[in-house]
């Protein structure tokens, strides 16, 4: 739908608003009436946070993860195990395991997944400086928490083989896959309930 | 859910973004990430956009519909009979009904319906200056296109009245109200259908 406004400066806000993900020009437009009911101070406040995010974002130089400082509050924290590191694919997922409160290691953050398709080669993301960090010592643990799609995998394979041919004996260990906590056996997918028999853990009460 | 960002910058654009018509702070913060692997130049242009739409609008003086101009371009168009004046809440009505490509007549756009639960009463609408309008004189028809929801009916009937009391005896109309194009007559509910009856029109082939 190419609607023309009669205003220009409404349709670059619609066209610039329907950018985002899942915004089409209807949601675009209807973001921008929103914004023009509102206070002025509201809506320059939308936008000014929006350019001061682009501009002053900062990543921590260890783990690549958002920081306001040069090294993040995990990476600088004294309570962290420094010697165990969990590879994710980006921020999201630092603040998805954050949430769990049960990860008291740090993080190496990939900012994406090999992904030919999207034109995503392993020299747009951050493995060299994991190998890096690991060749420097110290590390213990690398933990894959990649997720469970192709693009993982052929990340997760990538990574591992660089490791071992850097001549690291680091132990390399990866999510546990299975049914869901709260999923029915009926709606969960072969491959994931053929993987959690293989995987079957001890009973405990 | 009340999560808190390592980032300010991140903290701020999740609040400010997540102020946007139907959108949670999950959506926010999707968005605020896809702002921070996009250029630099398209992400604070997304921000100036809205800055910029804020502080640069403009309303047309006469139906005070969105322009760049201070009278819009379907209020100086020669091809618009300015007799016929349809009423409409908002800008998007306007370009619902432009959309059609059926109407020739200009607007007036009131900027909202009287909504005494939400603090709307006829004072913060542009109603005053619709009356002003028709006291000037040159109108012969007034459409209500308010639509068909309690706020419009209290509004169409605040109109009315003020019309009538000004002394004014121009012709007020409403949309029809019937059974919508493509609709089942199983599925349309009572009080529509009660009023197709009622409006029921000469069959036409």
């Amino acid at each position: 739908m190419e609607q023309e406004f009669s205003s220009v400066l409404l349709e670059n806000a619609v066209s610039s608003l329907s950018r985002l993900p899942g915004v089409g020009r209807k949601t675009a437009l209807r973001f921008a009436l929103h914004l023009l009911r509102r206070e002025e101070c509201e809506a320059v406040g939308i936008g000014e946070a929006i350019i001061n995010l682009r501009k002053g974002i900062r990543y921590c130089s260890v783990c690549h993860n958002i920081s306001e400082e040069t090294v993040c509050p995990i990476c600088s924290s004294p309570k962290r195990r420094r010697s165990l590191v969990c590879v994710v694919e980006n921020v999201r997922d630092v603040m998805s395991i954050e949430a769990t409160g049960r990860y008291d290691g740090v993080y190496h953050v990939l900012g994406g997944l090999i992904s030919p398709i999207d034109g995503l080669g392993p020299d747009s993301l951050e493995i060299a400086s994991l190998i890096d960090r690991i060749k420097e010592g110290g590390i213990d643990e690398i933990i894959l928490a990649t997720g469970a799609t192709v693009e993982a995998d052929t990340t997760d394979f990538y990574i591992y083989r660089l490791i071992r041919r850097s001549g690291s004996d680091v132990k390399v260990t990866q999510l546990a896959r299975g049914v869901a906590v709260g999923n029915e056996i009926e709606y969960t997918d072969e491959a994931t309930l053929a993987r959690s028999l293989v995987d079957r853990t001890p009973f405990t009460v």
